[in-house]
């Protein structure tokens, strides 16, 4: 019988550091990325794919912004830049994918699904926006945008300007999660929770509605393969393996942990926050509710034998 | 057993002529369209629907030319603003869509595929493109573009500017067709090729790309609903009734026309091209495949008893 894996890539697998991102980068990087996935089907998986988007995301704001001064366009919110995302990426990676497939004779269907995650609007990350998103400012155009606005703005670490920051709330249901199983369990390949999926929260018991927020990546992956019960999660990144003293001479690799090691190094402060940190804790979230491993690695060793950390219950 | 129907929204259903298109009126807009969905619900079918993108993807085209102009954002083809498109109203749509199912009391999942078409980049549409898409240049900025690049401009015929053109080709395959009938027919609903799909086609056997064109959101729509064995196709525009003699003091609504008095008024250039012509040929397409029948009235009338004009195969 088959085994289900979800396999978190990074936002990076597709907008490379250094690229401007055109389409031609992107569908070229979708296609190394999805050659990788082989590998897995080769090992009788089936799949569902969940992808990052901060680059793309990135372009999009900056695009809408612009479009509003010049144009006058409806400035559109977060959610809808995010939907946005979700569509330009699920295209690519399918399209790119169905390219593969076709070389390996292979015939499966890949269905890219809008993906809407619940989140509570009370959540403390709203109280502390911590997640910065969109153009750079001036200090002077943060502070006035901020006077009229509920916008917060918070420096650049590296100086290059004040930038908005969103709360980054933890997700709690992925909307239309048993039809993503059934879909993947039938044997075809699920493209969702693009960009850590479409942040929503219930005014009223009959309204949903979008908030302005960014779900990370890995923390909504984890969610849905535990709400799918995968057997394994795949985190994808651009080391291949965790490390231990990460880029200090004493940097030693980790080949298997257990949630319980990978507890005690996380208060250690081993690993960093907005990089490797939120990664850990994805797993251990995984692992805690399904008993499953979490495997973090390159995209390059996917599926390769012994590649990547091994996260085990034990 | 229920039965399987088609509904083809147009673009105007969620950004109507006059509005702005904020992203309070669009989310308004879905929200009344879907309502009207609860009608064929009640009658026992499942549902797949389609929606058209004139209106957001012209906003799209724009912001990205802006993006482009300010940011040095690289600029994103035709095939790539189409599938933002179908994230923003597939996203915005199966959101308002809960709303209304919630507070029927009905629980089905929504499901949002971003959709890939197949085209022939050896469709005669190719050599004579028709299909204005983006946004306004003066006569010698769209010389100057054209000199510089394939991109063909012509003149509005309301004198607003110039404009691209680019080739509306004939739909050929919709992907993940199969997926898309079993989802629906399990009784969840659908969001399918938006905006007409995503053009693409085969450059060579294993190498599936993009192409910048635009696909007639009806013509799509119709050969979904026969791809899927639909029983129905609803496609939906702003008059309740297909006219004989349309704005004319002899103007006349039709209750129900056989496809060869469809083809015979079509000959008699009874409806406007780009506008009624094509959704009569598109309900040919299907009724001929088929032989069921198609319905094509306002969003207001949907699963109204006699609502609409109802085209059968005799």
């Amino acid at each position: 019988m088959s085994k289900l894996a979800v396999v978190a890539f990074g936002g990076n697998a597709l907008l490379r550091a250094g690229q401007k991102g055109t389409i031609e980068e992107q569908e070229q990087n979708a296609y190394e990325a999805s050659k990788n996935l082989i590998n897995l089907i080769d090992r009788n998986f089936n799949l569902v794919l969940t992808h990052g988007n901060g680059p793309q995301v990135g372009n999009i704001l900056l695009a809408n912004s612009a479009g509003h001064e010049k144009y006058g366009i409806p400035d559109m919110p977060l959610d809808v830049s995010v939907a946005y995302s979700q569509g330009f990426i699920g295209y690519i990676l399918e399209q790119q994918l169905r390219n593969v497939l076709v070389a390996e004779d292979l015939d499966r269907d890949i269905i890219s699904i809008i993906t809407q995650v619940l989140v509570n609007k009370d959540d403390d990350a709203f109280k502390n926006p911590t997640k910065p998103i969109g153009p750079y400012f001036t200090r002077e155009a943060a502070e006035r945008i901020s006077k009229t606005s509920n916008v917060i703005f918070k420096e650049d670490p590296a100086g290059r300007g004040w930038r908005k920051v969103v709360a980054s709330p933890t997700p709690l249901v992925i909307f239309n999660r048993r039809s993503i199983e059934k879909i993947a369990r039938e044997g075809h390949i699920v493209i969702a929770v693009g960009g850590g999926g479409i942040p929503c929260y219930y005014v009223a018991e009959n309204k949903l509605q979008g908030i302005d927020a960014v779900i990370d990546k890995d923390v909504a992956s984890a969610l849905l393969a535990s709400q799918i019960r995968a057997d394994k999660l795949f985190i994808l990144t651009d080391v291949p393996k965790v490390c231990l003293n990460f880029n200090t001479p004493q940097e030693k690799t980790i080949d298997r942990m257990s949630i319980s090691e990978a507890k005690k190094y996380l208060e250690e402060g081993q690993f960093a926050e907005g990089s490797m940190a939120p990664k850990i804790r994805a797993a251990i979230h995984f692992i805690e509710r399904s008993g499953k491993d979490t495997i973090i690695t390159d995209t390059k060793l996917l599926g390769v034998d012994n590649g990547g950390t091994r996260i085990t219950i034990v």
